[in-house]
This record gives structure tokens, C-alpha cells and sequence, in this order.
């Protein structure tokens, strides 16, 4: 069967602009790979009568209704008294949550309050949801013929709980295991990758078959979810189509990160890249080493912004910077070269561009950017114009410096 | 009068996850400087029946309602024909608009497909917003006792026309001009800035003002909206507070951020900063080349991973580093001072620290960082023990060393 999904999100600082309710994008990809495109989101504030119309609502279109926030024990948090009201049954102790919060405190080594008895009452007839992320466990109970499940608002434990008590239970009401898969390109834009994919789309083999993309900027994802009989075969068979695709532009899969996937082939040849950077301003350097463990497979990277230091610090002779100027092939090649000497290093990325808003030319506009590898083969270098402010400018740039390394570690 | 708003966004794309709706976010907070706190934010897919629906909702029970996305030229952009259906008016088109996206088209130098026309067709009776950030106008009409004001879903399109044509005719509607301020700090916890802003928030003479914070992690916001008589007076009343609670911990205001307000007061004063960084990995230096400018306050970051780095490239002396360990205050220090003396900067910035996951020891867990600045006067260290993940220490970190050179700078 297909189920009809909503979400419901409370709190007065997701309305504020304060924060940002990424607990709903996530639940929407995760249904999404369920094949369940959420219906309808809802977000209300922290107020008695709001909440317990859209409770109300939200449980009388759908199947079921997944709500986060209003769990914790402070006088806004609203969600088990409303809808206890909405039901019309009371609100009552559930002993081994009680228990489980009064341990939690204890482990913190914190005074419980009084207000804390609170996230153990529920609205009678709900089955509670033990939180092992946190404090405030969750419930689940019918309204009308909706399943809602309302959940504590903190990501950690919103997901940890929709991953042990939603989505299972979701699973379980469709017709068979869902097979969902994910590819992750680089150096293909998303209107291009939506064009090659449409004759995947449109094969009738492929009919029922939810396909999809994620913008992650530079990064496109491709996905695709499929249910039904054969649908690990289906989705195998639809893998292989888009590889055919799109060749050495698939870089990985599933939740595979292109700096962790670096870093792990360079970790097992035990081999190291240094990095010379000046557009990207450390940008991959960064990308890199937020990457555990990344000490074993850099240990230098200098961004040099100046042709001063570009000379003194890796040796990019003089000459060349003066007859092509910092941005250029031959300058972007002794940068590499020069890191990788620098740093006694297997590989060695030099990336020099314009990322502007300022400093372009005719010959030379902003979003022009010369990368290369030195590597134990020699030199390669790639040239590039992007478009876009700085930001998408170095993002690219740096990306694709990883993505150069990450072709030829093969 | 004060203002019930709603927001409706549409858009399969928000439905799966793939597309994050900043635009209410954004939205929602413009709409608190204002005073006003959205009353309830309703995300539906590009579903006729779906959009109708929630446009009559909306309509129902608020004085205006935003809505956002629909207006392009697909068959899946339903906007102006469902707002019509609700209407019962039919959708006519508005000439002036048509010139307008034909001279888009021209502009860009692309052939208008007749598709195109849809975006100059809305409902009769409609006031049409010209669009000078992209090519889909927007259009505001009453429905019921609502004003609903339909824009197009692209952020830089949303946000221009939610500034020219919504945030003022709402501001038009209020009780005189609301004053917003935000103060932004940093080194100060959001739960500790809470208590501390108690006696403002609590002061009698301050009832009626809004008070919110906005997480922007490791900064902390504080933001306030005071609406009626001597609005201005009383803002600025609050601000001279809220600094003297604060102190140097608040480094700046509105729109500032912290990265461009450190390269803004090097370049004015002629100086450079050199970068030597461990434990940050090139954050420091891409936070600061990520402004535009930035290379008259920067030429050299360097990231140093290993001791042999450290030693070569910093001048770092061995007997140091084998006597205290990298992640130590000398090695701090000398890094800061071996950075500032490559470079031939006025100013040097050293990291070093044990980001994690691994490497902790009983002595120096996971989280410890020493930071130091060498200057034209010496070089002052700090220690500090950050909790939290990899990314979390990094990121700390990397703002800690901006905000230690933003204290130095004055």
C-alpha cells in the first residue's frame, strides 16, 4: 500500500528564523528511500490552540504523522498535553520512563527537577518510545485512523529515534523492502545529469521506479528508490545504466564523502598529497582535515597568496610568475610541484584561479582557475572557467582539485 | 495592529529532502525585526489539489500569507493557475510582464519558448511585482481578508522581491516603524548569554520588546524588536545594556561578520596576518580568504600537520616540540611567531590542538587547543578545552584564533 506522510514540527525558534528545522529534510530523504514522498509539513509555534489544530488536521488527511519538539520539560513544552487533549484521555505516568529519566540525570551527575516528570506522562494508550539519545522519550499513539508519533526535537535524538521506532515501523507497512540507491557525481551540472538520466527514466523496465536528485552543490546525487517484487535486482540493473552513463564522473555511492574517500586511498597505497593553494585559500585543505584521520595522508598545506610566497615557499621560479602571471598552467604545475618537494610527498595539488568579485581581465575573467597534480607519473594540469560568486567559485575549484587527486588514485 | 502571517512554500523538491526551504527561514527572520513571529509555515508538493487546498487554509485564518515557488514555466509550476481556481477568475495576461521576461530572454541571449508566456498570465485582479533578479514575476491578491503574495521559489529572486515589494507593505500596516537590533558575541554559551540577558528581559521597562538569539554556531546572536513610541530610543536603550553585560565578547552588530570585520580592520590599518595552522587544518585561512579582499590582509597560511612541517616550514625548534608535544602553548607561540616571521607579517596566528576523534590522552583529551598571536608587542597564548566533535573543535577553534586577532586589532 502506499502510505500518506505528514510532519509536524513545533517551536517558537523554528519560526523565528532562529534554527533551522533540519530534523524534516532528513525524515524526507529517509521516507524518500522508503519510496514515501512526504505529503505536507507543518510548522507551529509553541501555542496550545495552534498545535492542537494542527494535530488534528495533519492526523484527519493522513496515514501517519510524524511530530518533533515540545518534549522536554519546560512550560512550553506542549506536545503530550495537547494531544492528550485532542484524544480526550489524561496524561499518565509511564513508571520506566520515569525511571529512565531519573538515570539519565544521575549519569550526568545533575539534580533532577520537579518539571523533568513531565517527559514521563503520556497520553493514555500511547506507546512510549525509550530514548537512548537523550532525555525525553518519545510516543506513538492513534488518532482517528493516523498513526502519530511524536518525537523530542533534538536531532541526535529525533533521528536516533526515527531510525529505531519510524522507520521500521513505516517499512513494515509496504509492500516489500524498498531498495534504495544513491551515486554521486562531480563535473556534471544538474540539468545535464537530468538529461543523460532520461532515458533510464523513461524505460518502461523502469516504470513505478521514484527517481530523484539532491543538489549538493558542487556534487550532484543521483537517486532512486524501488519497490516491489525484485526491486535489489531492479535497482542493481539501474545502477549499472547510470555508471554506464556517466563513467569516472561517478565518484562514489550511498553516504561516501569525496575528501573521506581521498584520504582513505591515499591512507592504504601509504602515500601523502601536499597542497598548495591560492584561490581556494585552504578551502581543500579544510575539506581534507575534517576528515578523521587525515594526518596519516597530508601533512603540509600552504596557501600562498602572494607571488612572494609562491616563490620563496614553493619555489615557483620568478620568471614564470612574471611571463603568465599567478594565474596560469605553468604556475598552477610549479605549485604542485613545488608542495610536493616541499613536503617529500607522493602527490602535490596546486590550484591558482581568479575567485573575484575583483581581479579579473578580458583574457583572464573571474572564475578562470588552473589546477594540478604532480604526482609519481609527472604533472597534469586542468583548466577551468566557472561561473558563480567566490564562494561557488572556490567550492568548485576545491572540489575539483580532490576530484583530480581522486582519478588518479583510481 | 499586529499581523497574523503565514508562509506556504511548494515544491516536490522540498517534500524529499533534496531541496532545503531556506527561504522561510530567511523570511521569518526579516519578518522578527519587524516584530512580527510567523503564525504558521505549511510546506505542500506541486499537487493542484494539494495547493489549493493549503492556499485556502492559509487565506482562512491569516492577514497575509507568503508563498514561495510554482511561478516558473513547467507543467509542475501550478501557482498562478490554483490561486485562480480558488479565486474563480480566470488568469490573464499582464503585457508589461511579457515585455519583461521576452527581455530576459534577449538578455540572456536564449530563445523565449512559448512554455515562457505562463510567467506573464495571473489571476485577474492581481498586483504584479516586477522581478529585476530573475525572470518570473511575482503577484500579491486578496483572498478572503488575506493578502496572498505568490514569489518565485529561487532564493535571490524571493529574497529581492520579499525586500521590495512584502517586507514594506507589511511594515505599512504596523503601528509605527519597529526598531531591530543584533549584537553578535563571541566565547560566550548560548545557555549562559540566556541568563545574563535575564535582567534586560525581565526590566519593566523593557515589556513589549521581543527578545530572541539565533544560533550561529560557536557565535551566539542576541536580537531585539521594539515597535511603538520612541521605538528607536528604547533599541538603543537596550543595546547600551546588553554591551555593558557583554563586553568585549560582543565584536559586532547587524549584518558584520566576524571574519570580513578582522580583514576590514588589517587592511585599514596596513597590516598582514600570517597563518600557521594545525588542528584547524586551513579553516582559519579559508574563513579569511572567503572574504573579498582578502589577499591585502593575508599572502601566507600555512597547514601544518606533522612536527616535521612544523620544524621545516615554521622554524619551529625540535627541542620544543620533542620537550612539550605539538599540542602545547610554546608550540603555539612558535608557530605564531614562525608564521609572522616567513611571511613578514605584522601579525601571526598559531593553532594547535587535538581535534579527535583519536589522539587524546588523559593529559591533553580530545578538545585541547592552544592558540597564539605573535604582534608587534610579543605574543600572547590562550589554552581552551572545547567539548564537542571534530568539526565542533575545529570550528570553535578556527573563530577563537579570528576573535584573539579581532581583541588585538581593537
Amino acid at each position: 500500500m502506499s502510505l500518506v506522510v505528514e510532519l509536524l514540527s513545533t517551536g517558537d525558534e523554528l519560526l523565528t528564523g532562529q534554527v533551522v528545522d533540519t530534523n524534516s529534510t532528513w525524515l524526507m530523504d529517509r521516507l524518500w528511500d522508503l519510496g514515501i514522498m512526504v505529503r505536507r509539513k507543518t510548522l507551529v509555534g509553541d501555542d496550545r490552540d495552534d498545535l492542537a489544530a494542527a494535530v488534528r488536521e495533519a492526523c484527519g488527511r493522513a496515514d501517519a504523522v510524524v511530530m518533533s519538539g515540545g518534549m522536554g520539560p519546560t512550560e512550553d513544552d506542549l506536545t503530550a498535553e495537547v494531544v492528550a487533549g485532542v484524544l480526550g484521555v489524561p496524561l499518565e505516568l509511564d513508571e520506566p520512563s520515569l525511571r529512565a529519566v531519573e538515570a539519565r540525570f544521575a549519569w550526568m551527575g545533575r539534580v533532577m527537577t520537579p518539571n523533568n516528570v513531565k517527559q514521563a506522562r503520556f497520553p493514555r494508550g500511547a506507546v512510549v518510545h525509550p530514548n537512548r539519545f537523550g532525555t525525553a522519550p518519545g510516543f506513538s499513539v492513534a488518532v482517528g485512523r493516523a498513526t502519530l508519533t511524536c518525537l523530542p526535537g533534538v536531532p541526535v535524538e529525533f533521528k536516533g529515534l526515527c531510525e529505531e521506532a519510524v522507520l521500521p515501523r513505516l517499512a513494515a507497512r509496504l509492500d516489500g523492502a524498498p531498495a534504495a540507491r544513491v551515486l554521486k557525481l562531480f563535473g556534471v551540472g544538474e540539468s545535464h545529469a537530468d538529461q543523460a538520466m532520461r532515458p533510464v527514466m523513461d524505460d518502461p523496465a523502469n516504470r513505478g521506479v521514484r527517481f530523484g536528485y539532491r543538489a549538493h552543490f558542487p556534487e550532484v546525487h543521483l537517486k532512486w528508490s524501488v519497490t516491489g517484487p525484485g526491486a535489489e535486482a531492479r535497482a542493481a540493473a539501474i545502477e549499472a545504466s547510470v555508471r554506464a552513463i556517466f563513467g569516472a564522473a561517478v565518484w562514489g555511492s550511498g553516504k561516501e564523502e569525496l575528501a573521506a574517500l581521498v584520504v582513505a586511498r591515499l591512507t592504504a597505497r601509504g602515500e601523502r598529497v601536499a597542497l598548495a593553494e591560492s584561490c581556494t585559500g585552504g578551502l581543500v585543505a579544510s575539506l581534507v582535515t575534517a576528515v578523521a584521520g587525515a594526518s596519516a595522508a597530508l601533512d603540509l598545506g600552504v596557501v600562498a597568496y602572494s607571488n612572494d610566497v609562491k616563490a620563496r615557499l614553493l619555489s615557483v621560479p620568478e620568471p614564470l610568475l612574471l611571463a603568465h602571471g599567478a594565474v596560469s598552467e605553468p604556475v598552477a604545475r610549479a605549485m604542485a610541484e613545488g608542495a610536493r618537494r616541499a613536503a617529500g610527498a607522493a602527490w602535490g595539488l596546486g590550484v591558482t584561479g581568479i575567485a573575484g568579485p575583483t581581479g579579473g581581465t578580458p583574457e583572464k575573467p573571474v572564475g578562470t582557475v588552473h589546477l594540478a597534480l604532480a604526482g609519481p607519473g609527472g604533472t597534469e594540469a586542468l583548466a577551468r572557467h566557472y561561473r558563480g560568486d567566490r564562494e561557488r567559485v572556490r567550492r568548485f575549484a576545491a572540489y575539483e582539485a580532490l576530484d583530480l587527486l581522486r582519478r588518479a588514485l583510481g
